[in-house]
């Protein structure tokens, strides 16, 4: 009989939206998203908060309900927003994932409701896989109050929880209703944190960027110094980066291709040796730092241009050795190289590592040299001994 | 700072192949199927299993093995079948659930891998949804093997699980990587899943296709009893009509409507309430009965296509009636109209209802009158019982 062929195309489109004090009552931001549904009442609202967030802005909940009392027609809150901790265990029980699961079901969420989730790159991934698979995905806004979600996990397409021990084994492909970034949100970082979602930037600007690249040079002083003027001109740009990578040939990264992810197979594995200690945007400082070096060992990248970008994440104020990198196996293998064949697993096809040609220009192989990864960890440990006098 | 905006669509594509004997060494379509993707080796796969199938086909789990010593090239399989018990069951505890996944991660299976699932609807909706969030999204082949499945669910873009007690409350829109319908698997179906799956069949003709309504009428007969050849048309034009509808406008469900689930809001709550002793297509072949009863009370249908079609589901082997459509709360109200509150929040959006102005033809209303549910009910009850004489 006679072959049926399925054939169709699903659009997505969402904004990214910036602003400062989302929820004082006179800032439209959210009510003009909503309105962007065309419904004709109030939208059925639940909001999700990392924890963190909530500590260090003790009035947000607060400012939450006197928003929606001042914007009626705009939303309602099902219920009070649903605390969860912030950080990494967000998306390591399935308990957080069950607690959203619940609230959606016990208060009527539906899919054309919206789940509102303020916080880290954590909470964001949670809620939004909650969001993708309850009733078969209901409308997700996310508000990122990291740097890194503002300018990288925020403003993409995927979510996900860790199973089995393994980062972002569960998830998928979601785009967001629209995501809003309040830079208030970033003063009461701590400065890892504040410092760690720079190292998604220096990723984006080295892989397909040099103008961004020598930017970030420019501005490495006052971005330690937590400069806002300086972070939200970085957040934006490296937001803009990922978002028209994203919009590419392959949204939902259906091929081998994963530029996006340089720097990223020693990151995660680093994540989870040191369980979670380290912040992602930490363990992507030493995955680029380590494909950086592996790069020039390679003969791709010049010295200069090595020393060049080892000497910005170090005035950036990140580590670029940790000793989870020269961590062994029982069997005496390297648990970094390890990360690899996961790395491969976790996206699939052909194993597809984005190295450095050049300062703004990335280049793909399909094979990577244990020795030389050995080499590249020997070299970035010496680094970071400091150096007896007679050698400088 | 400047929205920035994201725009994109994401392409789908996939075929309903049709065959017989799909396992027996010398058919092609499975690695034909497989070497869509262009890979150079073979591809890694893992088989999920429906237990009633594997019990009708006790060689099964052999002809998988030796198809693919047959096709080394095209496939090798990862792990021995993992089958897991037919039928709602499947989908109603995460037990199953989190099998597939542990298999997913214990046996490697990757983002270019394929898991291929064998059953009915139930472990289709399972495995798919298993497929849609390990890794982000594993590459899905359905083989479904009842006669719903073959023409209706198997066919679409939908998976999922029931969980609060809810039909499908956790699911997601994957489109799968192909289907292959072999009609073989149907010879061992018991009579009522041969029966089931023809009253999507009868939905589906009675909203959009006047002429493939006419041809149902005309084979019922056969289809009653067991007429392959009858059910191979039956199914191939359903499938037909399920796969363009699905290619329409709005693949994924994110508007209000949602002709596809004509006769869907009655049966999904009779499913729960009857605990899940009447099988999906039984419970659609009632709830189109009591939404034909009410488009005929409502003045939109007329008596004579109303009898029409009721008779047609009775020929075909249809219940038209079940105690648990007059069941009633605690506080006195009719069960199933819970389940129209369930609906629309399951679908979200304005209540959206598809009813029959003729044979053929839909419409959809925002409101449902109770009362006339009720008589609709009262009438169905009636009509079930044996006439006497002097009223016949
Ligand atoms: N989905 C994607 O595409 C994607 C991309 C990159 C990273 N990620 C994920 O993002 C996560 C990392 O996110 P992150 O770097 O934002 O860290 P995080 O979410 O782990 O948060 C770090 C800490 O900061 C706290 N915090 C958050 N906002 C705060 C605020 N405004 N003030 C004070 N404290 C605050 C949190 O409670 C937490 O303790 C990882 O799980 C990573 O895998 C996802
Ligand atoms: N995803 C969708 O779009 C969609 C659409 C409609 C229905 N569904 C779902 O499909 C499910 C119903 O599917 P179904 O009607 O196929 O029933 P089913 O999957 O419940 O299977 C019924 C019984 O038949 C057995 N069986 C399956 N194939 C057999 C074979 N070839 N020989 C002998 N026994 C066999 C099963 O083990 C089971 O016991 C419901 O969960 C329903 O919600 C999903
Ligand atoms: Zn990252
Ligand atoms: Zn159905």
């Amino acid at each position: 009989m006679k072959t049926i062929e399925q054939n169709f195309a699903v659009p997505f489109r969402y904004g990214v939206y910036f602003t400062e004090n989302l929820f004082a009552p006179s800032n439209q931001v959210l009510a003009d998203v909503l309105a962007q549904d065309r419904a004709s009442g109030p939208r059925k609202v639940m909001f999700v908060v990392d924890s963190g967030v909530a500590e260090a802005h003790p009035q947000l909940l607060e400012h939450i309900h006197h928003y929606t009392l001042a914007h009626p027609d705009a939303l309602q809150q099902v219920a009070a927003p649903l605390v969860l901790p912030g950080g990494e265990e967000a998306k390591n029980s399935k308990e957080h994932l069950q607690a959203i699961l619940s609230s959606i079901n016990k208060f009527g969420v539906c899919r054309h409701s919206y789940l509102i989730a303020i916080g880290g790159g954590a909470v964001l991934d949670l809620a939004g896989f909650a969001a993708a698979i309850a009733h078969r995905g209901i409308r997700h806004i996310r508000v990122p109050s990291t740097v890194l979600s503002q300018n990288d996990s925020g403003v993409g397409v995927k979510n996900g929880i860790n199973a089995f021990g393994k980062k972002n084994f569960l998830g998928t492909f979601a785009p967001p209703f629209a995501v809003i970034n309040d830079s208030n949100f970033l003063l009461t970082l701590e400065d890892r944190d504040w410092r760690s979602g720079i190292s998604e930037a220096v990723k984006v600007a080295l892989i397909k960027d040099a103008a961004f690249y020598q930017r970030i040079k420019q501005d490495a002083g006052k971005l330690a110094q937590r400069d806002m003027e300086a972070m939200q001109q970085l957040i934006h740009r490296c937001a803009e980066l990922h978002v028209e990578h994203i919009g590419g040939p392959d949204p939902f990264e259906l091929g081998s291709s994963r530029p996006l992810d340089f720097g990223h197979w020693a990151a995660h594995k680093l994540e989870q040796l040191s369980k979670y200690s380290l912040r992602h945007g930490e363990a992507v400082a030493i995955g680029i730092a380590l494909d950086v070096v592996y790069s020039q060992l390679q003969g791709l990248l010049t010295e200069a241009e090595q020393d060049d970008v080892l000497d910005l994440l170090q005035e950036l104020g990140f580590e670029l050795f940790t000793p989870e990198l020269a961590q062994q196996t029982p069997d005496g293998q390297l648990a970094v190289i390890q990360g690899l064949r996961e790395f491969r697993e976790h996206l699939g096809g052909e194993l597809t590592i984005m190295l450095l040609r050049q300062i703004g220009v990335g280049e793909e192989v399909h094979h990577v040299d244990e020795h030389l990864v050995q080499q590249a960890i020997a070299l970035l440990q010496k680094k970071r001994q400091p150096q007896p006098l007679s050698q400088v």
